[in-house]
């Protein structure tokens, strides 16, 4: 089979790892290159990376040699970064007018203009950016960014509302996992029999990041779209999986059963319906009174499904839910996974 | 000294023991009964109750031995009730007939028209309610209650914004101990790495009955203050040590400064102010960016006091910050010591 | 395919919903009864049960209803029993005598000498026991068990060493999971930010059951190894995965070199080796100087395979070294398949 | 009063915010100085540390101006360090020289032949070994150490059993507390839902450090005593507070009992019986099956206490039982101050 190279940057952290537990068997893609930081340059891999992942490292990165993240280095048609934002925002240019596609994990670049910020399942259509981008920047290359963790599954179920009845306002309250912190992160002592009511920068990201998704894309632009959103945003003892409270007002107030049928029949756009990482189903809405939970649900449609319970009326607005996303899986490597997937299905690699 | 012979009704449970922590050398109260179901009547405390509070269980109740919770067994001028609900609800009115003011931590009267639902720092004034309940009923002794644990914090900031600014609408989404579930309560294997996202029947009373504590009395009935709430609740591996995360509209817009200067200075009304369990202060303001927190700051002012944090401007209301209160102490047990210090104070004893 | 019927006995719990999931697409198995209690007999399996386990319940079982732990009820060629000690006692040998082959995690039969406690890939001989347990009892089914959760990989391991230089003395410290305590079992209030240091009844196993099954079978009857053990037993906030520091005293001195190949090289005996559930590889050896941890390594070999790290000298016996073990897989269900399959192979069934 | 003035070295770290807490208010010593690394030097201690402790940072100390660990900047009689091994091996002996008693957390001295590794309750005679140490290396000041924070809680209770019945060999399985691996330390990816099962360096120390404390003074020299000792070592999701699992093989064998009553009676020497931070009692032993526990347990005796349960007959040696210290407390900046107040006591300040 023909598979397509493809390198991770930032290959030794949680993120990174993440990238190659997920590109393991990968049917278009094959890992050929894994790059870090000079402390890791010239080791092998299962040397370099403290691994943090339940599952197994996979055989294939075992030996691999850590590279640097340069393009001398680096050669492959797609590049995933898990590279911090400081680095990325140096780096990454570097792959991009080098040749590669950099589906990047980082927030460097996700408010530039004719750089995609993107959810497959939510805004596909986006991803055409790109060809501006290349036009504007002159790169054989592009930049393709994935939102911040917390994002990711709000603004999936808000797609499906705001589709149907138009979204005006959304109080989102997170209660965010350790993964999102990195490794290593938020120290043992600072959670357990602990809640920490702040993560930096996060609150600024949950307001803005899912107006850009969420925008409508006019004369290859990007329309932020015209909703309110206030965040809070919580650091809390669970591995994997963000939960986060949402209340939101719409335009055309529903019912919570109405609202409910809407999200579980929410499909993405079609050419990002049947990709390898594609979210099967696209929102998993419960039923329980108590869902969902995240060690038990942030692995539904394999970390990659949107999960939404507990629908209701709210007081203030119009209604109140619970959305839950797999802050590694679907809010980290496998969107920007999915994010390329998407390229290559789009012919735009 | 000439102490106020009390009791505590199920004494074994989690609040019932910190009941009987708290009242460990009080200086007006001597506990001289511990009741609790029929399991445990006759045993001696240290015997009948498996203690989960990390202080040690006071050596007077040691060799207590647990009687029944009938006024025939238990003769004292204040009876404190951790009794579950539906039998607080037969219980509680026998005692107040009897002569003893009962103060519960139980919900059933916390509704009744004639029943002060009370915070003494917050609506100390409500307390004159007993007169009524006493006439009306016909019963020499009386029932006071306290609100549940995650109204407790959240109305006493409330009220210190209200009465300088007015509050319209309050978005409050709880992160909740364990220890509000009682013992042995919420399974290890429900928790840890997990997040569960409602608590039942808890959002019902987010949204009431803080607007009793913040109603007038006109009348000698209370007004319910005319806010809207909306509450979102979550159980989350912490011990002990409720937060909200708060978003308020007020009537007259403040600013994050002048909101924190109106809380630091909150002071309760004067006939709540130096009573034994008085928080000190009343309310604390942290300005770090990442407090309150509830293992670093439940036990400020004793556990009695509440503490406000990253008090900001929200996006669509007016402002957020973050309250954190001890739930087992100002949240349960103490806060009934705390009424019937009032109680006492006020000469309705 | 011509599967063999087979039932799960106290489907509901949290062993038997490890059963129920392992049970998912087995290739010899088909699940046809699921048995519980009263309280759930009628209900659908997905309405009777409060799922426990990460990964979602299987399909087949939802709409299964359940049904009472008898007979007359259930029909199959195979029962898996995850009912309480005291129930099985009653239970199992009326299906062993209608003619079930009773495949269970209970406790009660471990110690009848008849009846095979078996870990296949150390005493796989052992189940030719069910031959004088049918001709004693007059059962046309029989009864098997496997031992409890902390005993299991701590003979796995005590097996190679035995083999190869003799084991005479043997400290065990078990840290154990919360699973191994049922739902809702441990209460979160007692083990977070906490360990309990017993677990009741569960030293005494650790002192005997290793030496039923590390015993050669002679005459038809199984001797004890002549090992005397010492065993403290602890529960940590660990969801699952039995961590157990072991100590031993060989009867031919080997130095941790030696032990670490004869570990790493032991296989089942050929019987018990390519079973569905047989582990891959029945031992596995770390060589990290902080692993085998429970989060990391409880699933090698899908949870089949022991995890044994840092072997090392021990100043007062021979050999220091850590185990690991999944106590609801290799601890439990997935040990009572693998006996089935045993018994099956051997055609015994 | 006249009060000694004292410094804390390592002041922002973990321990160095316990010495902070522990001397407020202590009845003989007045801290005059905080010393840290040059990233602090020059601010303000609340500006400086990031503080852990569930109890709040003392007044005193908030707006003390942190200085650098020299001599020059830190003038006082008794300076506790909480200064990492490497840095004190250089810093400790310059105050020594420059006159101060440095009453030491770290390692590095502890094996110094004339230097006192010192635990009052077991061995305050050894604190003799200072005027050797002043003779041998010139200094007017001196070095005490006290040993590790597992050692501790096993020494004082081997100390009472060796006393009574001679102890010869000793088994200890640690399971550790996050606080004694300081502040970042331990990543809450590693601990949550997990163990750790080893601590860099601590067997070794457990295994030696008991022997010089049990050991005898002869001619101003100690004799290690001739015990073996195996160790463990696990880290645990606990905040404060080590479990060990010990058993013991005795000289004069001993039953339960008779070891419990020698253990309950056990004593300090009279010199250090009644220090301002003696533990009252030394030694606590519990008499249910399931304690002692650390959440519940480790503040005993304002977390100087020694707490012993479960002694019971071990299978291969003689005593099984399990010991709880507080490790920042009694195991580390509490141990230190005892430390100093014995030699203040002596009459060797």
């Amino acid at each position: 089979m023909n598979q397509i190279p493809v390198a991770v940057l930032g290959a030794t952290g949680s993120v990174g790892q993440r990238f190659i537990s997920l590109l393991d068997n990968h049917p278009w893609f094959k890992v050929v290159a894994l790059a870090a930081s000079d402390r890791s340059v010239g080791q092998k891999y299962s040397d370099a990376a403290r691994w943090v992942l339940n599952e197994p490292m996979p055989d294939y990165a075992r030996d691999m040699i850590v590279v640097p993240a340069t393009t001398d280095a680096v050669q492959a048609k797609i590049v995933f970064s898990a590279l911090h934002n400081d680095i990325a925002k140096d780096v990454e240019p570097q792959f991009a007018r080098a040749g590669s596609a950099v589906c990047s994990n980082a927030s460097s670049y996700r408010k530039a203009e004719d750089v995609p910020l993107l959810l497959p399942e939510v805004n596909a259509e986006h991803i055409h950016l790109v060809k501006i981008q290349r036009e504007q920047r002159g790169w054989s290359g592009c930049i393709l960014t994935n939102p911040n963790c917390t994002s990711t599954g709000l603004t999936v179920a808000l797609k499906a509302l705001d589709d149907a009845f138009g979204v005006k306002k959304v109080f989102a309250v997170s209660l965010q996992a350790l993964s999102g912190a990195g490794y290593p992160g938020v120290s043992s002592l600072d959670i357990i029999d602990n809640v920490i009511p702040n993560i930096g920068g996060e609150e600024e990201k949950v307001e803005w990041e899912p107006r850009k998704m969420l925008g409508k894309l006019v004369d290859s632009k990007v329309q932020l779209a015209d909703i309110i959103f206030s965040a809070h945003t919580n650091r809390v003892a669970v591995i994997d999986g963000h939960t986060v409270c949402v209340s939101v007002e719409l335009a055309q107030p529903a019912d919570p059963e109405a609202a409910e049928a809407i999200l579980r029949a929410y499909t993405a756009p079609e050419s990002a319906r049947e990709l390898p990482s594609s979210p099967r189903p696209a929102i998993s809405v419960r039923s329980e009174a108590d869902r969902p939970q995240p060690r038990l649900d942030r692995f539904t449609g394999k970390g990659m499904t949107t999960v939404v319970g507990r629908v209701r009326r709210d007081p203030i607005l119009d209604l109140k839910f619970v959305v839950l996303s797999h802050n590694t899986i679907r809010g980290a490597a496998g969107g920007s996974i999915y994010n390329a997937e998407l390229l290559v299905n789009e012919g735009l690699l």
